[in-house]
């Protein structure tokens, strides 16, 4: 068996910190880069005044090119957003949809329902630009301010994208409350209707049980799983969030388990000391304090 | 489905801390007292000099029939600790075997094969007081100074466990090393040695897989799963070990994938605490910290 991380540390890992320099992302890219990770989420096209840590989304786009083996994506909320990322020469992009109308509105001041029908324009500017598509479904379990998610919202938008021709699908646990048997029960309900459609799992850690949430979902066909070195990461919209699943931790647990990973588990390491020195304080990675099982 | 939790606070969770005074255990005890949990490890009857934090243990076993509906066992490692335990009116032991020569000689001064042979007199001086004995399989996966076990060191004890009579079964990941593949490795080769015996499951969440490791082992068909409030503890003969699974972040988990529990979250969020209270510095546990998702 076999999974495909992401590495998401340069987006969702540094969107809730203060703004650092572009020397500085290009640092830890270089890290993220040297753990032979195959994808790479580089940054968002969103509103420079309500996510500054992402002001800098076209020049660091720019540097993408001196990592030609590393397929680079970046995430937008909007039409306008996926413009704008076509333009700057990604080849990925990544749609967020809340499955929550409480979360749509306070993320990207529309309804959930409005947000879902934008795919459709996306996929377009995307397409026409020969850019993919991933539709990434954003509470997809609980939100912090409506509570539990009907399972059917999110179905719900997953025959929408795929009617709509999007090229992958994922679910985002983006306040970390899942569990491992949500998650079987939510992917079971999901495969019917997105069919062979890559799909992705996104988690945090907050509640202790995104690892656990991460492995239910390989095991639940899952092929596809974002985590950033170090733990970094949150999400500046949704109170409590802290935390993605750690890169080195994730790879660890998979690699023992028996499942491939493109990762080196050594480099995931000297990543996330990158990504602590560059945000300047202390990350959650358990594999940071504790070490490979091999150097323990 | 339904698991077992063992709360071991008390003692996995006390073993590596200065010592604290027994009115501070007392309290700790009322308030795990108070989560419903039915089964407490309340300490070991170890040598004082080695263990200084369970020096008390014959003092605390006097205070245990102030919870009639709560079963309480005590850690031992040799026969001489099984007399002591069942004099001081213990009903339920644990012996600890480590499979790892190297461990059991750095733990206990004798080689593996030893500790195994001694089972027999345990159970003898267990059963003959109408006491019940579980043997717990020690760096049942890793050794700090031996490197992986195998998995056959695992299988022969359970099966010279079973031979002499225990009544229930338990692997330990001591120094927190494993993962969910490894698990369901492990318990499918034991499940034919030990037939229908109870089996419990102890792990530690030093590189963030011991909640996921956990789910693996109940889905794999461990009905019993040892956890302490805060994820209090360590090995203080584990290089590295921190943090048992906490409790309350492991409720979260079976709860939320539809295992039934006997432990109320709120109350061991509450005991975890107190846990924080008495040992006076913070603990691993990610519920201490976020909360529970209906209350985000």
């Amino acid at each position: 068996m076999r999974v495909q991380i992401r590495e998401v540390a340069l987006r969702d890992g540094l969107q809730i910190e203060k703004p650092i320099p572009l020397s500085a992302k290009l640092e830890l890219l270089a890290a993220v880069a040297a753990t032979g990770v195959r994808e790479v989420e580089a940054t968002a096209f969103v509103s420079p005044s309500k996510v500054p840590s992402m002001a800098d989304a076209a020049e660091l786009a720019a540097h993408l090119h001196d990592y030609p083996d590393i397929e680079f994506s970046a995430l937008v909320a909007s039409p306008n957003g996926a413009k704008r990322a076509v333009a700057a020469g990604l080849r990925s992009i990544e749609y967020v949809v809340a499955a929550s109308d409480a979360f749509s509105q306070a993320n990207v001041g529309r309804g959930s329902a409005e947000a879902t029908e934008q795919i459709d324009d996306i996929v377009a500017i995307a397409h026409d630009a020969d850019v993919t598509v991933e539709v990434i479904v954003a509470t997809a379990w609980d939100c912090p301010f409506a509570g539990p998610t009907p399972p059917q919202r999110v179905l719900d938008i997953a025959a929408f994208a795929c009617d709509h021709g999007v090229d992958r699908f994922a679910i985002a646990d983006t306040i970390g409350t899942t569990t491992p048997g949500r998650v079987s029960s939510l992917i079971a309900q999901l495969r019917p209707v997105i069919d062979e459609l890559p799909l992705g799992g996104h988690f945090h850690n907050t509640r202790g049980a995104g690892l656990a949430s991460a492995y239910a979902a390989v095991q639940a066909g899952v092929t596809r799983l974002d985590a950033s070195v170090g733990g970094l990461g949150g999400c500046p919209f949704a109170p409590g969030a802290t935390g993605n699943i750690a890169t080195e931790d994730l790879v660890y647990l998979l690699r023992d388990s028996g499942i491939e990973v493109d990762v080196d588990l050594q480099a995931a390491v000297a990543a996330a000391e990158v990504a602590r020195s560059v945000v300047g304080h202390d990350l959650p990675s358990a594999l940071l304090r504790a070490g490979d099982r091999i150097t323990s």
